[in-house]
């Protein structure tokens, strides 16, 4: 397996963490975003959408779309578990996922992508420019607002973002932070106790330096 | 297992579709959006982000977020298969599914959100209030445009979306069109022969009228 890579978007490095929990070495190969190389041809006929990551497969399939690649990981290598061990446990851990990435992750990419001047006409990922809407910009910071205090309640009550195990939800979750403190100078608030408990003990894992 | 349902949003109805595919009869319980239903501590306290569907399971726990429902249910209800039968067939399903949703089904709830006066301060799903932005609006409207000609162009090589195989991105990818076309008046446009082919096959299946 191959990774089509970079370390200036954040979705990369969910599957980065998630391998490195897994213990599996891939090939990476970068791609320089700020150069547009994921709109040249040569990318584009590996992913449609023009977006990193994509996971490419030894018989030559590409997947894209970060819970695909992460599912399809575990499924073929399912130790340690990052989605927990049963259907239930497995829909719990994609519903916590998912709703990290909608309420935290991606307010925080559409902060940078309408706020930052590099990012002129580039609001949305993909082959297609759309312009940027600056008050696209103001909704996303007061949406991270709400996401920080969510979490935090949400982990007055579990150990982990799905329930008691480490998942693929913190994953997202510590990249959706971490994006918005190292992108966008968002930083995670203080005063939300349990969000700062989780954050300690999840950000130090070894896996999170990939 | 019981559906809190609701007809007037697009959500439920991939679930609908989803469970009269495999054949599975659930209780359906209706959540009135328009009188605000989702937002009272009743429904709050069966699914925190006040949206529809919950698939709420026999053992009491309760399931939001579509594509989480639905891969639980293929798990515990595998046949007819809708993510197909290999973990990379599920892992091209679910990355084809999630194009889907991204690119025509959310852009179609935005335009809805930003546009309808009904839903003035609703632009988002949810406990909190945010105001409209008509320019989100209007770009909803020209990325409809573009997900119309990407799944012409993507229905032009495969049969279904995903492949060759009917399949949960099938019947996001039909909510999506049918959402904007109800809801919105926006039509699918003509002389994209591909996409009418596969939207003459797909939406007239039994399940489509659930």
């Amino acid at each position: 397996m191959k990774l089509y890579d970079s370390h200036t978007s954040p979705n990369p490095r969910r599957v980065r963490i998630f391998l490195a929990e897994k213990g599996i070495a891939v090939e990476k190969i970068a791609v320089n975003l700020a150069e547009r190389e994921q709109l040249t041809p040569a990318y584009r006929a590996i992913n449609s959408r023009c977006v990193v990551p994509t996971l490419v497969l030894d018989d030559g399939t590409a997947l894209g779309e970060v819970p695909a690649i992460c599912r399809y990981i575990e499924e073929t290598h399912p130790e340690p578990p990052l989605f927990g061990r049963t259907p239930l446990e497995r829909a719990v851990a994609a519903m916590w996922e998912r709703r990290v990435e909608l309420e935290g992750l991606f307010p925080g990419m559409e902060l940078l992508r309408n706020a930052n001047p590099a990012l002129k006409d580039r609001a949305i990922t993909g082959p297609r420019n759309y312009a940027q809407i600056a008050e696209l910009a103001e909704r996303a910071r007061a949406r991270l607002s709400d996401f920080f205090a969510d979490l935090d309640a949400r982990l007055a009550e579990t150990r982990f973002v799905a329930g008691e195990s480490f998942s693929f939800a913190d994953i997202t979750a510590v990249v959706a932070i971490d994006f918005a403190a190292k992108r966008s100078g968002i930083a995670m608030p203080e005063g939300l106790p349990a969000l700062a408990r989780w954050y300690a003990a999840v950000s130090s894992r070894p896996s999170m330096s990939a």
